[in-house]
């Protein structure tokens, strides 16, 4: 029954989750942790359960624990922000924020921007909102503002309505590693302001830096108040626990508290959380997570150079991934599949666009992106050599190396 | 910026919470647990974060984890359901499955059936989904099928688009703490089949049984699989869990499963019930729950005999709340405000009726929800005390009781 109805409502949905890999698959397709890292929480867990257990067993409010929202209102102090635990929204990881997001600001008919590419995951949701994509290029700065601007002008010069908002991963972007530079994140902020449109800073990664200075949040430059920052401790402590936050003028959190239909987020593992952080263990394990990706993510491009020198990428500073350009000819959704079969998973680059009318344009074929974080350094280099393997079963034989750091000195677009 | 647009979106909502109660409030008003009944979780969470820890600190799966799942599917089906683990899945609690079954299945211009009155936390969900409201009384076998029958029988005739489920707490209802008959059961089951409806069967309370015999569950007599059957942890276990699932038809669940944003529930919450469940505590938690609870209906019962005899009500044979009859010319509202003033929170019955457009029907302003579950019997008896001052201020004096069982032997109308 109702088989018209669910079959458009399915149709609306791509796929949100990396195809399943095979049981013994090399996965450099997930966001995952590097499950050595995963901290000891029983210390934690046990305080939460025991002195605290009138608490987290029971309801929690929405907003989030004022412990936790205290706590997370005075890390992003700490990094140049200027908020107050009341602009501090606990949700069940960053994920639910954009959803929340989406139900607070999108109606019928909106556009929202974000980078072509952009974090795929996202894309399903907001394409459940039916909104229109408006896509922005990006280069070793970040999000072309300047294209922006241009897109924006026309809009207006041709009646249309302004996008809603701006989404971006402004700190080692997802998929293309890149951080946006200082002048980028204030021309966004300033075209958002002069526009109406609200930015979605989206930030998991942002701690994830391993050498480098980082530019401030756009939170942090946020004077208007049209920044609606997620955060989230899964990239840093650990995603099992599926908290997060949004951070956000205190009238916007408060309608968007009314849309979290699920009531408030695990109180004992908000707990969990905040009496973790609060023994001083966040310190010390957040240079370890650093420490540990950034020779994860030496050990793959290594690997990449040696055994993949046709391949070109941008070395990130930080963050997850790299976005790799493919040899000319190649199409990185067959090699993703070559590459299943050889048991390695890779996301190919299509999945990380968001409008699905593109013409000729077959820029995405070009691309994959490789997560560094969940297999070790053994894994690394068994891996990329599945993937030369497979590579070279899509007809491609050994070529030069194009590998860069992903420092803002040049421009070229990286599409 | 925006306003407009957010005005109204915040204007859809109603309120989903109750009230703050202040500091020292008796709090007759929420669903919440007895504090003194939350279990010791303590050992199956050190289990969860040691031994499992790659599992519980890593992303979950969508579905749930699959132990949790085949633990819950055996439980439905000691209980008469026939479930695999594939038919369920696992959500932030039973409300997460209530929006997440309205997404699946509502588009714009449908309608939807719920009792009068109705779990009030579903209303504001329901109406974020622009849902119309069919509105359905109950007596002390529960759900009106007749009326339903006849209701969906002039719709059809008016060439009216059928509603797209009905939503019903078969268990203990929530307000009113009726259990439906095995006959309406059925005859529900058999409209539905037959006007091409679903049945969102939502039964947090369906255990938490003092006396008397459990009829089947709607999911137990589900033979068409238009049965999406709402679980939770919340009730039994503890709420801060945020724990529940979705029992139903694989290629539904396979629809809903994209649509949890989200992403999968904490798999570190997850592994502690299943591993708590598993070490055998369920039986004799149940056990205590049950007693505990009776205990405290039975007190807050024996209290409004005795302190506001005329005050009528069915006495519900589980569950978790009272639902009172106030003496005529009493305005539950204005009952509420004032009791909040002598520091106990109530419910008062409006907020429990679906339909904005009631016309003259004063029903909603004659009735009000008590819960038992979250105060001790000591605060119950004060409690009491404190709203029979407050009706007393309402200006009505004492009068006759009027207090049945809430058994099925004669249909009054509960509106």
């Amino acid at each position: 029954m109702k088989q018209v109805s669910l079959a458009r409502r399915a149709a609306r949905l791509a796929p949100t989750m990396p195809a399943s890999s095979h049981e013994h698959a090399i996965p450099f397709d997930s966001g995952h942790g590097f499950p050595a890292l995963f901290p000891d929480l029983t210390a934690a867990a046990e305080k939460a359960l025991t002195t605290y257990r009138h608490e987290t067993l029971q309801y929690g409010i929405r907003p989030g624990l004022p412990d936790l929202r205290e706590w997370i209102a005075g890390a992003m102090n700490m990094d140049g922000a200027n908020v107050t635990p009341d602009e501090i929204f606990v949700t069940n990881g960053a994920k639910q924020g954009i959803e929340l997001v989406c139900r607070l600001l999108l109606d019928e008919g909106d556009s929202i921007v974000v980078t072509a590419p952009t974090y795929f995951t996202s894309i399903p949701i907001f394409r459940s909102f039916e909104a229109d994509f408006i896509e922005v290029g990006q280069d070793k700065e970040g999000l072309d503002t300047n294209e922006l601007a241009a897109t924006l002008d026309r809009l207006k010069r041709d009646g249309r309505k302004m996008p809603k908002f701006v989404y971006n991963v402004p700190d080692f972007h997802n998929p293309t590693g890149v951080t946006m530079s200082r002048r980028r994140r204030k021309a966004l902020l300033e075209l958002a302001s002069r526009h109406g449109m609200y930015v979605v800073e989206d930030s998991p990664y942002r701690k994830v830096r391993f050498e480098g200075t980082s530019e401030p949040s756009l939170k942090a430059l946020d004077h208007s108040k049209n920044v609606l920052h997620l955060g989230t401790f899964s990239k840093l402590i650990a995603p099992g626990l599926r908290i997060g936050w949004v951070a956000g003028a205190q009238d916007l959190l408060a309608r968007m508290i009314q849309l979290k239909a699920d009531g408030g987020s695990s109180p004992l593992v908000q707990r969990i959380i905040v009496e973790w952080c609060k023994a001083g263990n966040l310190a010390a394990h957040t240079e370890k997570v650093q420490r540990t990706y950034r020779l994860h993510r030496d050990h793959m491009v290594a690997a990449l150079q040696r055994e993949l020198p046709e391949i070109s990428l941008l070395v990130p500073e930080g963050g997850y991934y790299l976005w790799l350009t493919l040899p000319h000819g190649v199409d990185a959704d067959e090699l993703a599949k070559h590459a299943a079969e050889a048991g390695v998973t890779v996301l190919a680059g299509s999945k990380f666009y968001a409008r699905v009318d593109r013409g000729n344009d077959v820029t995405p074929k070009k691309h994959m992106r490789l997560a560094y974080t969940h297999s070790s350094p053994e894994q690394i280099d068994d891996g990329i050599g599945r993937l030369a393997g497979a590579l070279r079963r899509c007809g491609v034989s050994s070529g030069g190396a194009v590998t860069e750091r992903a420092v803002a000195h040049s421009h070229p677009t990286i599409a």
